[in-house]
């Protein structure tokens, strides 16, 4: 089997999951219990808070909250920032943002949505002219999960800034953390991560924060997280995205360098007569998006499952929508020829040579046999 | 080590995590992606919702949404059913449900909270006297986390409903799901449980709903759990959940019969010129509550700890709150002195006659060496 979807999600580390392992059979208890087995586990998840934090941001000026998943961290940003006047977003988000901020019309806030480039990174002269004076919120994706697409967010907040201070600038960075190299600049209020895309659990997200942005309470109980997310704090999760980010983040340039290789050859090889390229240059080496010729996509997917390749067709958190074309695709100027033909490929950093030339040749004879098929 | 904060958490199911195992190791893939392997996993998590329904409700009539944890579920139902008019509640609710109902003040629906009896069971009278025809929601506790008494749900439902039917009954069953048997009345149209009280994992919940019960969405996004709860599921700690529940419910009767006397014979051994009992004759047989005659059971809770004896004095839930004295205890009509003294001991299936008659023993010689200490 050659996996490439890990956009979708990625192997758990199994390092993680082995050092983790202690806190499912040992170190089971509350972290809420006041003996001194409970309350050591405070110490292990503020272990983990610094930890995964230091790799992104200043642990002086942000903090960080554990979540159930980055579509939690998204929600929680989202609608605790947005209550009032506008709130702008790209026509390139994750459905966690891009349904949220369709909500908040129903909540009094105007949604704006800032066109996309062909790469499907957002237009930033476009965004910036929606933000006004009763902005409240600026929500960009890091990484584009359908195309790869780097927004640099950094530079963006700034430039928000700059028209209106007040605003509260947020960014979902699933597809970015532990994989594109990124510190958070001090004009980026939020920023939202996941677990399950760098090897650790689903079931764990992070929202980071700015110290001193004040949140409304997200889940109302116990008090954990700093009362902002109440639950019984899933340590093992935890743990094992502790583990798994400390190797992705050793990693991470080297694993950037090799998969941007990768990532070219597995372009090289792909018949240019039965493919055309989606994702940009600068895009993130984790991504690639193309589109089949006059063919759809699914059926694309479904052949090469048969011969134990396994890819995407765009986010699979979409596919519980009925749209049968990608809203992202469609947005970054494609026409839905294209978009019908779009297949996702997205690797990890134990993606190997090997898989990517094999795949490249599967691909170019499924899409040649569809291809005569359907003449 | 003797534990006795099962209430607090439980060991997780080493059987259900190995059987679990390979959703981790080989089924990683997202249930959203469309290729088989991704596809077969939509089928996994149908049968763990079908399995972890069928223990305590008609499948016809009820459906399950999985949540992150019993204190989402409880805020999903809370917030998606009290929109107008008032909710009443209990003066013995776990604090994910005390909160959210605070809560609500601030969102224009009046809450109301119905007194208590002696051993934490809600006083019915009271509370049916608080329902009238504004009332939108009532949620009562099944089997209060403090005390262990066990309120009737079906019978309060049904004489709710008969005062006004448009009413919302809802219930926090976290623990009581996989311990006390109930099958769920007609008049029950929502019921909260949690995984890691019964040999799950933290991190995964659940909300058992009426069928004809029309929710708002929770957390927005890819469109999971029917719309309700979006994020990636968490299929390991899902399966950890369904496999765990299988082997509680299949000795559920059986266990019962036995704790009911281990916490009787536990009782029995405690000195009674050092402890009062707080828990009820009927009360669950996974709790007993007692309090320390002139102590302060946190005090209880680390000499205990030091003789390798663990623990509770109340909710663990509740230890983030900065308040002394437990508002469950007072509610039941006991002064603050003996609130100052609870000490919770709660079991699991596993928990043996022998650990019941050491953890006696230790208690009562602790409790006496502190007595003698004071005086």
């Amino acid at each position: 089997m050659i996996y490439l979807d890990n956009a979708a999600t990625t192997k758990p580390c199994e390092r993680a999951l082995s050092r983790a392992g202690e806190f499912l059979t040992e170190n089971y208890f509350n972290p809420s219990a006041m003996y001194r087995e409970g309350f050591a586990l405070q110490g292990e998840l503020k272990k983990a808070r610094s930890s995964l934090l230091s790799y992104v941001a200043d642990p002086t000026a942000f903090e960080w909250i554990f979540t159930s998943c980055g579509t939690e961290a998204d929600n929680q940003i989202i609608f605790g920032a947005a209550r009032r006047g506008n709130a702008v977003t790209t026509a390139g988000e994750h459905s966690a943002v891009h349904a949220s901020f369709l909500e908040l019309r129903n909540r009094g806030v105007e949604p704006r949505f800032a066109p996309l480039n062909r790469d499907g990174s957002v237009n930033v002269e476009e965004l910036l002219r929606l933000v006004d004076e009763k902005t409240t919120l600026v929500s960009v994706i890091h990484v584009n999960n359908e195309t790869g697409a780097v927004n640099d967010i950094n530079a963006i907040a700034k430039a928000v800034k700059a028209i209106n201070p007040r605003v509260l600038f947020h960014s979902d960075g699933v597809q970015a953390y532990g994989k594109v190299p990124i510190r958070l600049a001090k004009e980026v209020d939020a920023y939202s991560v996941s677990a399950h895309k760098i090897g650790g659990l689903k079931g764990v997200g992070g929202l980071i924060k700015r110290k001193t942005l004040q949140l409304p309470v997200f889940i109302y109980g116990g008090g954990q997280e700093g009362g902002k997310r109440s639950g019984t704090e899933n340590l093992f999760g935890i743990k094992v995205f502790e583990y798994a980010a400390e190797e992705k983040f050793a990693t991470l340039k080297a694993d950037y360098a090799r998969l941007r290789e990768y990532r070219e050859q597995l372009w090289g090889l792909l018949d240019k007569e039965l493919f055309v390229l989606i994702s940009g240059q600068n895009g993130t080496p984790y991504i690639l998006s193309v589109s089949a010729k006059g063919l759809r996509g699914e059926i694309l997917l479904h052949m090469a499952n048969d011969q134990g390749l396994l890819i995407g067709t765009g986010s699979a958190c979409s596919s519980n929508a009925k749209n049968r074309y990608s809203r992202v695709i469609l947005a970054c100027g494609h026409d839905e020829k294209t978009a019908d033909g779009v297949l996702r490929l997205s690797f990890s950093p134990a993606t190997t040579e090997e898989e990517v030339v094999k795949a490249a040749s599967a691909l170019n004879s499924i899409a040649r046999e569809l291809t005569k098929r359907m003449a």
